[in-house]
């Protein structure tokens, strides 16, 4: 597709470019927009369509829409920012800065711009973010015929037609019918008496992941969200649930690979950002990393008398920080999912170290064996080789209990202290094992074994 | 709603206990009887209205699913095989055993038997095994009004009605044409004239996590399936992508902490199936951590010479680690959201390792500085500290570089070789970079510090 644009561009030949790019999706030309160089962006935008150049508006990602918003002509941005839906409009806003904010804004009737202001008042990832204040609202006494024509009228302008709300004078949300239910019934009968009145909805400061969870759990094209006096201020169509649910599952991704998260694509940060989203942590961690040195040091007596002992050392830190990074997974990505709640931490801490012990059991027996197979023959001081392989096989249990329960609590107490659980995945809790892993290590060899200037 | 429901049970109390139940969705139903004791599954289920029981039946897990049609009677098993989605039908009958499989299809008919084992034959994963092939097909010599009528007839037994698919004699897909569109034209326009005919389609062989991603792009309700011959053989809708986003990210982040990952939840999967799901990989990394360790005793002689080195491998290993994490995640993720191709692979290095320069000088600097800071006054032999200083900067850049290039290659050839690139996350990578890290570093130390014994 980018290569036939760039062809089409270079002869000139704007009446087959625009009948080819007519044959795609408005998110494909989106992308294709995000391809082409930064001279012919407006160029092709002009080429198409009007309506299908305002629609692939909506699906492109901020930088390119500042770029095309600068460029244009004032009808131009009137025509846009008149077609988008407010919701949309919104999500720009807030991406731009201030300058093209007050060129948008100017562009708005005081109608749309008191409603852009409302919208914009909602905290970040809240419900009230993401919703859109463009649905059809219908009233009991109306008949399905009624319905019909309400929606014929002014559908044209909603982001869905297919599920519609009830409401009363108040805007108290009284029930939903939904398209389907309108065909199936009679076009005399009441809507009051077909609608659901079972109506599931969420509130303005509900978090988006938990909305999205909602879409997920009960397969809904659309969620009603009402304020705090239960009235009816809009809804959520399940493509944004979607959205957030990609959004926050790359978030969860970076944060349990110790980034910082962006909402911006790999290409488009440059290699300085990238940089800067990981330094952060990796200084951290590194310098949190000098603990474990220290405490190697504290032992270095034992370590220069033994040092079989050291060898053992990466086994005993991958195998804690792994087993920390499998109970750590698994809690944060039940927190996402809902599927475990900050009080159930018991029940799963029990479970975990039913788990724990299980494999600290069975990787102990495996490692000793290895140990006793490897190094029979190997002269330790006065220390047998069962001996060593008794004190890595007790230290290798004990991590993998302290991993775990670092695991399954971490997160946990993160999501009480109103932070996101991922951040205390893989990366910290490594770094915490990886310390107690040494610091038992050398305390139990140094209980267990025969060192020269040890007790 | 479980202590309630358990108060109404105890007091024999059905009749308030079906009301209360009745003001729930099917969803929240299907998770009540996943939590009262198995003796009440069925009395709760019968307790129910007929038709919301079955509703709430598709919602069930299948170990549920698997209860419930064991206590069936024939006419229950009927009624509720009946009301399902064949889609649904067809993933139960994938989860259950060989006979309570054989009691189903005795109670489908013919016809429906017929569609079930066409179902049954596409891969796991693929758009075949997730679409459903109730849609509602049209003429494009239709008009709006017979349009309308035909979705009136057959829409009910329908799992989307408000997208529309219009084939020719062959089931070739021609154009879609969607209520919003119908509710919008007039009564006698005619289907050919007011159908979209740029249609995206996917086949029956696509992954279904492609799939999921389509629907993010585009924002659709529905997404139709044609075979081979690009004939039309299902749809998939909205709900069963997401289903399939929530999936493979749950599927992506269990691989990626190295757990075997199951379709199960938490709760459900026994302690001992936990343990098995983690002991393959943990014990395959601990005994993959011995080669580390085997390079440990090789330099042996060089930490018993200057046993400082040793208080700074943790910090090597840690910090390669996170880096190789930090990259094989931005790869992985970017792999799953088909936002990196494996034919961007040099770009991506490229940028990577540009990356990659820039945290290892700054980390490496760092360090330097911390450790001349740290151990000025200390003796260690007749090396200057400046000079171990120097091999650590040296080997965390030479670390930081090998693990960024580990990151992204492996994932990249695992998608290559038809695996699931998440399994080259990070304890893989961690387990690789441990081992560089400490040879790296051992060879540095070795040639430029001035160790007895060592050249």
């Amino acid at each position: 597709m980018l290569e036939k644009t760039l062809e089409l561009l270079e002869d000139r030949n704007y009446s087959e470019l625009r009948a080819f790019l007519m044959e795609f999706n408005p998110a494909d030309i989106a992308l294709l927009l995000g391809e082409v160089p930064e001279s012919s962006i407006l160029l092709i935008f002009r080429i198409l369509p009007k309506e299908l150049a305002a629609e692939s508006f909506a699906y492109m990602d901020s930088d390119l829409q500042e770029i095309l918003i600068r460029s244009f002509n004032d009808s131009e941005l009137h025509y846009v920012i008149d077609q988008l839906y407010i919701d949309d409009t919104v999500d720009i806003i807030e991406e731009m800065p201030a300058n093209v904010v007050k060129r948008i804004l100017r562009h708005t009737d005081p109608e749309t711009r008191r409603k852009i202001n409302e919208l914009l008042q909602y905290p970040a990832d809240s419900a009230g973010s993401i919703m859109t204040i463009e649905f059809i609202d219908l009233k009991k006494n109306m008949t399905v015929a009624d319905a019909f024509a309400r929606i014929r009228k002014i559908g044209i302008d909603k982001e869905t037609i297919y599920t519609c709300y009830m409401t009363d004078r108040d805007r108290h949300l009284l029930g939903i019918v939904t398209v389907k239910d309108l065909l199936l019934n009679d076009e005399s009968a009441l809507l009051g008496d077909i609608m659901e009145t079972k109506v599931i909805s969420v509130h303005t400061h509900d978090d988006q992941e938990s909305v999205a969870n909602m879409f997920n759990k009960y397969g809904f094209l659309a969620l009603p969200v009402v304020d705090k006096e239960n009235r009816l201020v809009g809804i959520i169509t399940v493509d944004d649930a979607m959205e957030v649910f990609a959004e926050e599952a790359s978030e969860d991704f970076a944060m349990m690979s110790a980034i910082a998260p962006t909402d911006d694509g790999y290409f488009k940060t440059s290699v300085f950002q990238h940089a800067k989203n990981r330094i952060v942590w990796l200084l951290f961690l590194m310098l949190s990393a000098t603990l474990t040195g220290a405490i190697l040091t504290k032992y270095e007596v034992v370590f220069s008398a033994i040092p079989l002992l050291v060898s053992f050392i990466p086994q005993l830190m991958s195998t804690g920080g792994n087993t920390g990074t499998q109970s750590s997974t698994t809690v944060i990505r039940g927190l996402a999912t809902e599927e475990i709640n900050t009080k159930d931490i018991f029940k799963v801490l029990r479970k975990e170290l039913c788990i724990a012990s299980l494999l600290g059991i069975v990787l102990a027996i495996v490692n000793s064996i290895r140990i006793v197979i490897m190094y029979q023959n190997v002269h330790i001081g006065n220390n047998s080789i069962y001996m060593i392989a008794f004190v890595t096989g007790i230290t290798i249990i004990g991590t993998i209990m302290a991993s775990e329960l670092l695991g399954c609590l971490l997160p946990v107490i993160a999501k009480k202290l109103k932070l996101d659980p991922a951040i205390m995945a893989s990366p910290v809790i490594t770094t915490i094992v990886d310390a107690c892993s040494v610091l038992l290590y050398f305390t139990i060899a140094g209980a267990f074994l025969n060192v020269p200037g040890i007790g």
